[in-house]
């Protein structure tokens, strides 16, 4: 299987068709059509073998969360997803890796309405970037420096069952009360993780503010707070559980994965206490609890603070590449 | 270095301001405000160390080189350059290495007014993933679909420059006429390779198709025939000539490094026989020779002639991924 070969399978596989699309696979670039009075929302997003998954994790379950991982940051700025690019580096060209890939990717794609228009296939180590692009109306995006002093924190879904499911992946104990279905789950929530664009769309006009956590939440609510130029107070007791990371993990277990694990792909965003039952009853309609976990006020920085108010210690703040 | 420092060093370096550009680097995705009634283009392309260029090349020629190839791709379909984003994978966070290549990157998005606007780093093998986007009014790209039979084969520049820069890096010899100061010039056409932009917009409107040479002539060229549904005869004793070349290789050898080298980054167009006089027009304005070099015809497949019209065999046809 050649180059041209590979090129011709991803994208017989991964089809969806777009009107706006005017030229997708096979030329020098792409010619699309951007929603006239939008604005473009881009990311791009990699994946490396080795650093954002083991070696052996299923080809179906990397192309699934290739494509998560840039759809959560579109749904982190309210943007509709419209387009997608590949750019695969793989060691060898592997038909059966292919073919459980492109399943993955296509299935999420099919799933949001997303087109693969283009990318690029290379020879070297398991690396796959995504790059996604996505429409928003001027001015309605939401960006992680609009949270006011007094703004509420809510989270989406339940942070922490993704660590919870790396803990699985990595051989370590979770508590005797947890059986092989809650490992099942948990894996599954590391592994195809929800990127929550019906969410992101919603709450355009309610959030003041968002982010997408995918590098822990502790360090993600920061990245709203320095641009925001505002601290945040977290209540530990108040982050939502879930059956499964109860049966899991005991509390100081449970506070690490929730605040320092990475991959899961919820959003943390910024609603002033007027809107709050209006971001939850968003929410609802998209079948998503927000549950408010804390507050912005003057300062600088993320605190983590108990029931009683008192300050929290915590081992590590979260991702960051490079830093041991 | 952490992965946050990192990314505002190459938010600081690379800052070029367009007023198209919302919201840069330092959210979840890039707001842009795509140019109304355009069409956008939008290419992605990947270097990985080993396999695109040695592991010991310049960090100031990596950084060129990952843009340029990119921005050859909108060259090749005529479209006018806007922004960027960068996905970079590096073993370890090198201050000294990150600096190199973003001045050879901001050099070269300098050059063009090319917008860094979002990307991503992560620990992994070194790997770049750039993805460009530009703007084309509807209907004037430049595809490969678009030859007609009795179309001209025009190439700019002179091909094969870079592939023996390549001969020379790999320490295989030159002719003895070939000293330092065309070792240094070859090795220059190969890392530092010159998008084609200015001359790609000029040939809007005058080709009927177009493709960068990235893969080596015959192969590129091979893309227009079969995306056309022509045949391409290439007469391989028009292919031009620099005084470089000449004293670099002999005959054989030049005509490898013209037809099966990659990373020259010429364009490789189809023109009318009416218009091809037009089409050298508007590349002289460009500083770009365009030299005739063959013609499409009924059929399928490159064939390679010599002066007299006989077959020209060759070893093989160009760089294809995953193919030994």
């Amino acid at each position: 299987m050649g180059e041209f070969a590979l090129i011709e399978e991803i994208r017989r596989r991964c089809a969806v068709a777009r009107a706006d699309v005017t030229l997708g696979i096979g030329d020098d670039a792409a010619l699309l059509q951007p929603r006239p009075g939008s604005e473009l929302a881009v990311s791009t997003d990699t994946l490396v073998a080795g650093v954002h998954f083991p070696a052996g994790t299923a080809p179906f379950d990397i192309g699934w969360k290739s494509l998560a991982v840039n759809l959560s940051d579109l749904a982190a700025m309210g943007a509709e997803p419209a387009w997608v690019l590949l750019a695969l580096s793989l060691p060898a060209a592997d038909a059966d890796w292919l073919s459980g890939f492109c399943d993955g990717f296509a299935a999420l794609a099919r799933q949001h309405g997303v087109a693969l228009v283009g990318g690029d296939t290379t020879r070297g180590p398991l690396t796959i970037s995504v790059t996604v692009h996505g429409f928003v109306p001027p001015g309605a995006a939401l960006r992680r420096d609009g949270a006011q002093a007094g703004d509420r924190i809510l989270i989406s879904g339940v942070p922490g069952e993704a660590a919870a499911g790396l803990t699985c992946l990595l051989g370590s104990a979770l508590l005797h009360a947890a059986g092989p279905v809650e490992r099942d789950y948990l894996l599954e929530r590391l592994h195809r993780p929800t990127p929550r664009v019906a969410l992101g769309l919603a709450l355009r006009g309610i959030a003041n503010a968002a982010i997408d956590v995918s590098d822990g939440l502790r360090q993600d609510l920061g990245h709203i707070a320095a641009r925001s130029n505002l601290a945040a107070v977290l209540v530990a007791d108040a982050l939502p559980q879930s059956d499964v990371l109860l049966r899991a993990g005991d509390a100081d277990q449970r506070l690490r994965w929730q605040l320092a694990g990475g991959d899961d792909y919820e959003l943390c965003i910024a609603v002033s206490p007027a809107r709050v039952a209006d971001a939850q009853a968003a929410a609802a309609v998209c079948g998503v609890v927000l549950t408010d976990i804390g507050v912005f006020e003057d300062g600088e920085g993320v605190r983590v603070v108990d029931a009683a108010g008192g300050d929290v210690a915590l081992p590590r703040s979260g991702w960051e590449h490079f830093v041991a």
